[in-house]
């Protein structure tokens, strides 16, 4: 689909209001209005980076894998082979939205992006594709590899928050300075290597930081990440739960999502459960253009500086857990505290027995 | 007044610039539209728990009251008699804004909810309808008891922060799952049980989430909330002061106005007062779709993990105390730094002496 | 330049997607239309201890200083001579994103206003005049005094965060309650006279506050500050960094630029330079009327709280300072992970070598 052009006017009406997302190939594109990013992505160039290493891989014959010359497996570590891919989402499986006790209307399928989990060597996939991605797990003292293959007919990265790695680790697109882990295309595949450093203990998230950024974390590419110590407790129930949203840009849908974890509205969003008694964490992460809290009906919990709070702000890319020993059965709502997204999405059930 | 419906295109337009504000009844209502809630609010259906509970009331003859199985009224604790109803009111009484020495144009009143305390048994008002609502007050370990009663046409309720209370005690319309309590009607009364445990010691606030949710908290129906530990040194002045808006869909005003506690510009917000020597305690919370943040001139004061800072960001639902040894006399601003928020009315006078 | 009257609907639309920025001599502006700040300048009253300070002024035949009463210089401290005055400003310099390695199209260049630093007695400029202005940096224990000299068309003035200063030195417009040193005529020159106090150490930063706040601000009158104590190690290499933008109502140009210190897109903001071993500090503060965070690649720090992160929220006014240790050698982005703002040029370098 091409778009038409957004004269003067419309473009500085929306860039103003904050609606305009990025200027890609030399076209600009807004929130609301569906973008086509597989012909987009036709029209972006190779790095000479990375040109110059699949010409390398090219003479060595070696199918299929840009080698990084940073990555090297350490013995005591965890390994992932995870591929970007499409998948069919339905964003209110159930068409209702049990908040307000209503049917939601409209469209709400679409084909979305997904990191996907695999078994070694791309042998079978672990599960369905998700949204977010898969859980990425490891110990502090640990390094993590991930074996990465894109499948999109948009060059897209992984790019990790919390660990330690090199430059060229740090799967970001650079322009000229683009790393080959900065620009995977279709059929591609790298390896990346971070330290789960002692100071990266604590809950993090993924997301591509490719050519295309941000369309393709719009579409689903992004997902969580977690470094324990294995000295300390770890939580009896634990729960990862993104705070983004599907634009029109990115879903050609008439209208935004506001989703927890991919879905949108109570019913359809994760049903969170826990027991009495349980040690629970919370893991939050903001995703989008937006600034939300995370609000949990019937319940509180120190932050980081020890003040109770039962409400806290996420900017894009922040990240909170909150953790409390589980006192109050019940069947509670856990939330954005912004209103319109609270009324576009953004509500779940956390039911206690 | 019946609204048109929202074409596709101007409804993508607004809602992916924020403005949506919620979908009731099968209806798309945006920020910036007057809203027709009362009927709306005809258009509600009664929960089935409410249902069932409003007919065995019928049958035992207890006249206006839904009784609540959970509520019990402890030895030890507070009691509040509030009542929801209209009040008219004026965002701007005297006209001016004192900061920028101008008159404000354009209409400022409206048709407000207001929560309003009365004595024992509704026997009178203990003061004029206020935006926001009175003042509930405890210590550490006792009961707060609320006993409720809706005199407007649409359906309200109160939903405490930062206290602990059973499911059915939370004030949450939850659809098919919605207690008495999260669905209160014209003419009905609740009793809410609300405990102050000692992690709730602090500040915090109560609003409406009712079936209307957020329209009538943006017609008014917010309040502050703290509970102490009467083991410690209280402030010598403190101040509870509400960041929140009043937007044209709830008042039906040709804009918004930002707001310290119901009214907008210097002059019409509170003007507090203290003395140099003070323990001065603010108590802020905000409680619209906005982010904002509290600013006070010519002071400093320590953030939880003990920082010194002038200025603190506060999403929806967030509550921050900033408290001081008053040192420093003068005629100060306190006001939003979001600069569209200050010039639209929210900031005010802090006079020390 | 006459803006034409904007219409109810017009104004509603505008003001309640966040766009009306604020009403001069009773004119509504909105961030995305060009405003004509000298013009307005000059509708604006002298207010009347102004006016009775320059008369005494006058009749003391003492040229071009507004005497303040209260502004004594101390014996210990640190003393600046500061101009507001026009400068020629490209905000994107190169033409270009290193980003995303593509040319920047449009207009990019504006007369902006900017603080200025001179020698003594404005004997002469200390160098180009810049956005954002100087740094000012005291001792705890020090008096600040702060010659300011005015030669815009439009009254503007100092405010500062963070330190501590009696009522008519805070640089702020209060109607009619204005000192001279909240309304700082073209030709004008005051003597700001402020504490640094201990409670005052950290970084903070100053911005005009005058009649026509905040359209002074948006083009440029804003700068930082820091407090230091000088029995504390200081870092080894400190970058400031203010996360603010350039609208339409204060550029003339057709569309907002998102800036980190006055120039927008990798290569052009500050490319800033560390080595490994280094101590280092970004001090970070945002200055619009937007919520941006700072996250920095390949790097984390502990919060206030002791909180390990990468990534920080920030409203306006709000500071923060990232200090850690620098162990990661190459070339890395900081920049504003709002996606929105991300790629309107809120993104910079950062090499460690």
């Amino acid at each position: 689909m091409s778009l038409p052009p957004i004269g003067r006017r419309a473009f500085v009406a929306d860039a103003a209001g904050g609606l305009l997302l990025c200027t890609l190939a030399g076209k600009q594109f807004v929130l609301d209005k569906p973008a086509d990013i597989d012909k987009l992505a036709a029209e972006v160039k190779v790095p000479p980076k990375v040109k110059a290493a699949k010409e390398k891989q090219a003479q060595q014959a070696t199918q299929g894998e840009v080698v990084l010359a940073s990555s090297q497996k350490k013995a005591t570590g965890t390994e992932y082979w995870i591929q970007a891919e499409q998948v069919k989402w339905n964003i209110v499986p159930t068409g209702r939205d049990q908040m307000m006790g209503k049917r939601v209307p409209g469209k709400t399928k679409f084909t979305a992006y997904a990191y996907r989990a695999y078994s070694p060597n791309f042998a079978a996939a672990l599960g369905p594709a998700t949204i977010p991605g898969p859980l990425i797990e490891a110990n502090v003292g640990e390094t993590i590899t991930v074996n990465f293959r894109n499948q999109l007919a948009s060059p897209v990265t992984m790019h990790p928050h919390g660990v330690q790695y090199s430059q060229d680790q740090d799967g970001a697109y650079k322009g000229k300075y683009t790393d080959p882990g900065g620009f995977v295309q279709q059929g591609d595949q790298v390896t990346y290597t971070w330290e789960a450093i002692p100071e990266s203990e604590g809950a993090w998230f993924y997301h591509d930081h490719g050519p295309m950024d941000p369309l393709p974390l719009y579409k689903g590419l992004l997902g969580p990440m977690i470094i324990r110590d294995p000295n300390k407790p770890q939580p009896d129930k634990e729960f990862f739960s993104a705070f983004h949203s599907f634009q029109p840009a990115a879903t050609g849908l008439d209208r935004p999502f506001y989703c927890l974890n991919g879905y949108s509205y109570a019913g359809n969003t994760p049903t969170l459960r826990a027991n009495v008694g349980d040690d629970v964490a919370f893991h939050v992460y903001a995703l989008d253009d937006n600034f939300h809290t995370f609000h949990l009906h019937g319940h509180r919990w120190p932050d980081e500086s020890g003040k109770i709070i039962d409400n806290v702000t996420l900017g894009p890319a922040d990240v909170i857990t909150a953790r409390f020993t589980e006192d109050n059965p019940g069947r509670w709502f856990y939330h954005c505290h912004v209103f319109t997204h609270l009324h576009q999405g953004m509500n779940g059930w956390y039911i206690v027995e």
